[in-house]
C-alpha cells in the first residue's frame, strides 16, 4: 500500500510486444478525433470509469478530459450521469417484479 | 428463445453430486432462520438481485419472498433500495474526482 | 417472453408518489442542459448503459440522443468507448499481479 | 492515499444545490419507514453495498444499521446473503451452458 | 425478440475498417496459442464470460472451447469456478465489516 | 487503511461453524482435482478475479497459481482474456444499437 501500484499500461507491456502494441492501436483508434471530438470522448470515458467504479480509471480519464479543455463542472456532470445511469439499470431490472403481476 | 431456460439448480446437478450437494448445504445454511428471519433474508436476497441485475434471481427470490410472507409493499422497497445503493456507489467512485483538488 | 417487459418508470411509479417525483426530480435535474448541452449528456448516458450492460437502458438512451440530434456515428463511437473502459478497468485490476514482483 | 477520501456526499454536494437537495430527497424517501422498518431498510442497503463491492458504502451502511438496532449477526447474516447472490446470479448465467444440449 | 439479435463482431464492424481491424487484431493476438494453449485459453474466456453474467459470451466462447478440444466436464467446471469467485469477491468485501472491531 | 485488512475466510469464519465448513466443503470440491487439473482451475479462478475486479482475490489466486506449477507468462496471458472479455461483453450489449435498424 505504501509502493505506487502498478498501471494498466505497465500490465500491457508486461504482455509482450505484440499483444501490448496491438492494445495501444485500439485505444488510439477509438479515441482520437472522429464524429466526436476529442474531448467529447475523454468524458465518456470518464463516466464510464465511474460507471464501473474504476477509481484509477477515474482519475486517468479526469487528467486526459482536463488537458482535451473539459471544465471542472463539464467533468461533475459527466461523472453524475454514470451514477443515475447506475440506479436507472438497477431500477429496469427491478421492474421484472412487476410483469405477470 | 423459444424454449424454457435452464436454472442455477440445474446448473450445479450438471456438475455433479459433491459440488451440487455441498452448493445447496451452503445455501440453506446461508438462508434459513438464524439471528434474521427468513423472510428477512428472502428480501434480503430480493434486493442484492435487483443490486447485480439478475432477472432470473429477482422471480425466484420475488417468489421465495411472498412464500415467507413477504408483501407487494415490502418487495417493491426492498428492491428500490438496490437501485439507491448502486447510484451511491457510483457517486462514491466519482469521489474520487474531489480528491487532491 | 412474448409480453411486453416493465420498465424503470413502471417501477417507480409502483414504488409510490412520494418516491416517483424525487426520481424523477432527480433524473431531469441531472440530464438537463447545463455546462454540457443535453445531446452529450445523452450521449454520455448511452455509453454508460453500455458500460453496465443495460440492454434496455441503452435502447432507452439510444432514442434521447438521436431524439437531441446525435447522429449514427456519434452514438456507435460513444458507446465503443464503454467497451474501451471495461477492458481498461480490468488491465488496472491485472495490474495488481505486477506489484511487489 | 494518506489524505482523507471524498466521499458520494462531498460529491453531489459539488455537482451543485439543485442536484444535491434533489439527491438527498430521494435518498431520505427511500429509507424513511415504510412497509420495511428503518432497520431492515439499513440491513438491505448494507446487503446491496457487498452485492455491488463498494467498501465504502460497506462501511456506511454498517454505521448505519447499528444505528438502527441491528445486532452484529444480523449485519453479518445480511451480507453473507449478497455473497451467495452473488454466486447464485453466476450459476444462472452459466445455465446458458445447458441449452440446446 | 423475434429478430437474430447483433452480434460484438458486428458492432465493431460498423465502427469502420479501422477500429475493426485493430480490434480483430487484438482478439487474435490474446487467444492464440503462447505460454497457454488455445484450448485454456477458451477455457479461461468461458470462465470470464459467466464472471461477467454476458450469455452471448458463455455460448460463443463455449463452442470455441468445444471447438479447441475441451470436453463438457471441463467446460462445466471452468465456468463453476466464475461462480465461486463471484461469491468469494463478494466475501472479501464483506469481510470490510470486520475491520475495526 | 494503515492496519491488515480482514480477508474473506476471516469472514465465513465470523458466520459461524455452520456457514464457514459448508463454504470451505464448496470450495475444496470446486477447486481440487477433476476433469480439469488443480493449476488450470487455479488460472481460470485468477481470470475471474480479473473479470470481477477483485485484487484481493487476485492476489490470493495468483499465489495459489504459483504454487500449482503456473508461470509468470502463462498467469499473465489468463489475466489479459479476463479484460478481452470485459470489452467483448460491453460490445455484445452495444451490439443492441445495431437492432431495428
Amino acid at each position: 500500500m505504501t509502493g505506487q501500484k502498478s498501471t494498466a499500461e505497465e500490465f500491457t507491456e508486461a504482455l509482450g510486444e505484440d499483444v501490448d502494441s496491438a492494445f495501444k492501436k485500439l485505444v488510439s483508434e477509438m479515441l482520437k478525433e472522429g464524429a466526436l471530438p476529442a474531448k467529447d470522448k475523454a468524458l465518456i470515458a470518464l463516466a464510464c470509469s465511474v460507471a464501473v467504479r474504476c477509481e484509477r480509471c477515474i482519475k486517468r480519464h479526469k487528467q486526459a478530459a482536463s488537458k482535451a479543455g473539459a471544465s471542472r463542472e463539464e467533468i461533475l456532470e459527466a461523472a453524475a450521469i454514470a451514477g443515475l445511469v447506475r440506479m436507472g439499470s438497477g431500477f429496469n431490472a427491478a421492474a421484472a417484479l412487476l410483469d405477470e403481476d
